[in-house]
């Protein structure tokens, strides 16, 4: 069993996180975890992860903020307590509405687990 | 991209979900995840979920309430903000302090969506 809390896990351990975007990897495989990896991101009001697309999925879930998903089927809000899965191969980026930061928890598959 | 909030989802679909406790899967297989679930846990004060053991890991966020996570090394206090790796094999349950109650993120592999 390893237990950590957020406040104790230093954000943005690779380069391509983007301005306005923290991301904290909570559990990865250097915690002993095989398959998936569990990171919390925090974005700026009015700040955004980039409209980009990759091999693997992720599994949302949101924290704190409201915002919008943006897929090639257009923009969809967010909030508190909403899941988002993002499909292999979908084109997608999550922005902060301006008023409020946003944070939420990102799965994703281990083997990618420094990426965005 | 598949969003749903947690209330729109109906909890405790398995009959194997204890006295005190809901379970919502809130992304799996039949939303097309291929890898891994996504389920949110409500555990009333006080209750907690069954010590046990099983071949899959958990990855496990704190999002409301304190409680202990209790293995086989002993209990270890939780709070929100605390991620959790239980690893395959590992005896574990947690229980809620009997205060208020406790609401975590649990992610498992996807082939055992439907257990605890």
């Amino acid at each position: 069993m390893v237990i950590k809390h957020y406040a104790d896990v230093k954000p943005n351990a690779y380069a391509d996180v983007p301005e306005g975007v923290e991301m904290r990897e909570m559990i990865t495989e250097r915690d002993g975890a095989p398959r998936f990896a569990m990171r919390v991101f925090d974005v700026k009001p009015g700040a955004g992860t980039p409209l980009h697309t990759h091999e693997w999925e992720h599994e949302v879930y949101i924290l704190k903020g409201t915002g919008k998903v943006r897929t090639e089927n257009g923009d969809t809000p967010f909030a508190p307590g909403d899941s988002v899965y993002i499909a292999p191969n979908e084109k997608h980026c999550f922005i902060a509405d301006p008023t409020a930061p946003v944070q939420f928890i990102c799965v994703i598959p281990a083997k990618n687990q420094c990426r965005l």
